[in-house]
């Protein structure tokens, strides 16, 4: 069973004290995953380096949630996807991509992908192009009431996408009942590289 | 222009010493991004812990790769897709997955997804099931001569799939040329949570 989590009564303010607190810890840590993958320092300064990080994330661990972040909402209609891969602020694996709704009920996002994506060499993993895309499909077909989860997803590779400064944006085609149809695509300065279209399902405990 | 680096006649041993220098510390990066995502410390540990982070950070920034990691191989044939999303053991965003191939041509991997990789609560992001299952689908319909990139990917989502201990397997349904066919799933203990089966096509330049 898939289980939001009510915070109650928490005002925006903190909301936004805490995003100010956790958000730039992320940030840290995602430089930290490029300089792992890309480092050339000698095993005397690897060992030291991870001495210091196994501590910081002992520091951190001192007082911590049980389990995942869970997605957590609060009475005043903030919601709080932080642990999410695509748009988590506190998930130093999402890029991590903000989602901007357009008048029109699109939905796109500007994004930068660097050395922590790649899949064939200097270029985007399909899978991740498939990670953001199922993301944001799934966005723009969810409404205020109810999220809408992938019932079948299709992804078109026209061409490589090359790491860098990325565009992806996402449309519903048609709604049939408990059902949204959407498509999209992600796109580098060149036009699209990979299109998606996919059927996404409001699920039975939230009709 | 996708290009493989060639590193030329560095020896097995060589490689074995560098995975046992690197791997570790993308090990302990992992295990940071989950403490970053659940810590509840206050507000000056943070500060604390991020400093620790930008230093650590710096330090292995002293000597690195102008970008990438890029996908290196070794006249002695060893590949190294160290920086991969899925299986590098220098990334720490990947789980990592370990591809094991089976004597009957398929290819396996068991592995366990934590709290960065949260969708719906305490469920696995779907499109990180298609990171997952693209990749797999991918190796298996590549060949020893040459890499065979996705053309076209349809997923379909049976039920949630929870966080934990996880299987994915794939297998080649067909060949037609430059084009290989190629289905697989993702499971849990129950059984098969997404269904995956996509085209895959040898680039032209590897023809």
């Amino acid at each position: 069973m898939v289980q939001w989590t009510d915070i109650g009564d928490v005002p925006s303010a903190e909301v936004e004290r805490l995003r100010a607190v956790y958000g730039p810890l992320a940030d840290s840590v995602r430089e930290l995953i490029d300089a792992t993958i890309r480092t050339e320092v000698d095993v005397d300064t690897v060992a030291t380096v991870k001495a210091q990080i196994d501590a910081a994330t002992a520091r951190l661990r001192s007082r911590q949630t049980d389990g995942p972040f869970g997605v957590r909402f609060t009475s005043g209609g903030d919601r709080m996807a932080w642990g999410n891969p695509v748009i988590g602020i506190r998930n130093p694996v999402a890029p991590p991509v903000e989602v901007m709704r357009d008048p029109d009920g699109r939905v796109h996002t500007d994004f930068e992908l660097g050395a922590a994506f790649e899949g064939p060499p200097g270029h985007v993993h399909g899978g991740v192009a498939a990670l953001i895309l199922d993301h944001l499909l799934g966005e723009v077909a969810a409404n205020a009431e109810s999220p809408r989860f992938t019932g079948t997803i299709t992804l078109r590779y026209l061409r490589p996408t090359p790491l860098g400064r990325l565009h992806a944006e996402a449309r519903i085609t048609g709604t049939d009942g408990v059902k949204a149809y959407a498509a999209g695509y992600l796109a580098d300065a060149e036009g699209p590289t990979v299109e998606a279209e996919g059927v996404f399902i409001q699920p039975k405990w939230a009709r």
